[in-house]
């Protein structure tokens, strides 16, 4: 049966789970690679899939606005577009149209200036909803206010109030029974409005729920508060989805507050500024020590680019510096494949009930030889 | 043994053949996908072994320039740096630095400033084998004269003269019995010039030779004409090279004269600006006709990319205008595909003791679509 969730282990707040879809179940946790236009940047389908990927993020703004939904739905819909076989999950597009300087937000949605043909558009909750299900994904989302960091108390609270409202719209628009509908909860950093917003959410009895309105400056220590206190707000018998997070760390982190499922861009952008994720931290290959290293990017990873000891740092150095695609391809390969083991690792020492001590030994060889983290994230 | 080549089979003038090399037979006539940086731009090693190409080339101009040289050989050899398993054919770097602006050539060689950093260098027979005897391709080309198009008949002969003198310094200067140095036939569009060349390197007994000085602005019909004439001058029993060329038509034309190894940037440099090429000719997927097309690049083609009717062109097409670099990678899989399968198509014909039949009719499937060629070639 589609979009069923079964709660497989604990360890902690720590979650296992398998959540089906039409294209497949996902186990989880797990982590979603960014397909922003309908593609994992500088990959191949086969090359995401070797990773260990379970199911992929698509952007709906970007996808609207080129090549437009109508014509992914001809090309037989996101799935035969771009050849991604599992499950995918599409945003609702608003988190992007927000942060458009023309955007203009009222209740009755947005409205903003389409940066590929400069045409005045409007964003709603059934505009979202139809969109993505002309595009197809598996699981899509509602339309809701994300509100920035740092926000007054009533900024977060009109987002709690427009989200709850916007959801309602979403439910009524939306028409594909194969398409899985989560909400998001908002709220920003305020305890009392996160716990308004994920109780009117929940009596809406959906297949799952997102947390959403983090990884939006406000820093890991808020992240984990906030994760803390809205993760144990859900049901426990769907998939919770925390949006557009993160390191490795937040997500060591999170999975431990009860999240389920994760998408970021830092894999793949971090990738293209030759910059890589390995067991005993993140190191960026562009860097004069690496220019006569042999080793590869971690000699106990088992991707395509390191298996075998095959390329070294040496080399994906050399590409960096020659502007050769390759480099963005071959660490693109790497940081996707560390994020999916990250979390098959994760969900293993769930299942053997010891995840607070997975968690732990993984970051003290994280973070052992690891430079500072920088404050940059994305979604 | 390590480069002997036996003729199998012969059509007409076309050859099939195979050449031995330490990293294990070429099945000619084949092309070779060139590999710049140590790297075939927007593919992975696995991606260009799927495509059938059996040998690729890498440029000792910009490679020992940067990584340099030495450190290549720390690395363990052009091989293992770049990860690809078979043979590898290295340029003697003279080809770049002559078109160099900073370039004084001499009898001795030429002197030119290193782009990465500034310096003052010098290239001569002597340092371009040191260079190749240090990166280790298991076929290295003569330090030559390419006399550029179009040439005096005096400028063509102080080039073939420099290339005659040049070459006895090459074969004094190698060092390495695991390495076949091929000399360069120039000439320009000199017949006699083109035959007093070949005459003094067929007496130096080499185990394979190259034709030079194509591909530098000619066109189609002299290219032909200067391959048809000059082909016939080399040995049986020894395999063809002709450098740099070219666009399908001109491999069909030059493997009809008699010429078993090719070279060219053009499948991944058309790959980049989305041009592909397919049995009914040359297409352009950024053209406005391929944004709801649903047919694969090729339908007739067994390629990552084209088969089970996998990424249509409008995915492509989208990929393109949304500036993602899985555009490049499918198409150069694609072009690269196209080749060598041409190649071994033309392999298949000559055994079968129809080639001419092949050439026509593949000219006339090619041409019916196609665009008229640009004049755009590369090396």
């Amino acid at each position: 049966m589609s979009f069923d969730y079964a709660l497989e282990a604990t360890s902690g707040q720590a979650r296992a789970g398998r959540f089906n879809t039409p294209h497949g179940p996902i186990q989880t946790p797990t982590f979603m690679p960014v397909g922003t236009h309908g593609a994992i940047k500088a990959m191949t389908p086969d090359q995401v899939q070797a990773t260990g990927a379970q199911v992929v993020l698509a952007n709906t703004y970007h996808l609207a606005l080129r090549p437009g939904e109508g014509l992914v739905e001809k090309l037989g819909g996101l799935h035969a577009f771009m050849q991604w076989p599992g499950p995918i999950l599409t945003d609702s597009g608003g988190f992007q149209v927000f942060s458009l300087p023309s955007a203009q937000i009222n209740d009755r949605g947005v409205r903003f200036t389409n940066e590929v043909n400069g045409d005045t558009m409007d964003l709603t909750p059934e505009r979202a909803m139809e969109i993505q299900n002309t595009l197809g994904a598996d699981i899509i989302m509602a339309f809701d206010e994300c509100t920035p960091y740092p926000a007054t108390r009533k900024l977060a609270a009109t987002g709690v109030r427009r989200t709850l409202m916007w959801m309602e719209r979403c439910l009524a628009a939306h028409q594909r029974a194969d398409q899985a509908l989560f909400p998001i909860v908002q709220g920003s950093t305020f305890p009392e409005l996160r716990e308004e917003c994920a109780k009117e959410l929940v009596a809406m009895d959906s297949p799952g729920y997102a947390i959403g309105g983090v990884s939006v400056g406000e820093g890991h220590e808020l992240l984990c508060e906030v994760t803390r206190h809205a993760a144990p707000l859900l049901p426990d018998n769907k998939p919770r989805y925390l949006m557009g997070v993160g390191l490795p760390e937040d997500l060591i982190a999170c999975v431990g507050f009860g999240i389920d499922m994760f998408d970021c861009v830092i894999p793949t952008r971090y990738a293209r500024s030759a910059t890589v994720f390995t067991a005993r931290g993140r190191i960026r290959l562009t860097h004069r020590r690496y220019r006569r290293d042999t080793y590869p990017i971690d000699p106990s990873c088992e991707c395509y680019a390191c298996q075998d000891g095959r390329f070294s740092r040496a080399y994906l150095h050399h590409l960096f510096n020659a502007n050769e695609v390759l480099s963005a391809i071959l660490c693109s390969i790497h940081n996707v494949h560390f994020y999916t083991q990250l979390m098959t690792s994760a969900r293993n020492a769930i299942l053997a009930g010891r995840y607070p001590e997975f968690a732990s030994r993984f970051l003290e060889g994280y973070q052992r030889d690891s430079k500072k983290p920088s404050k940059a994230r994305g979604r």
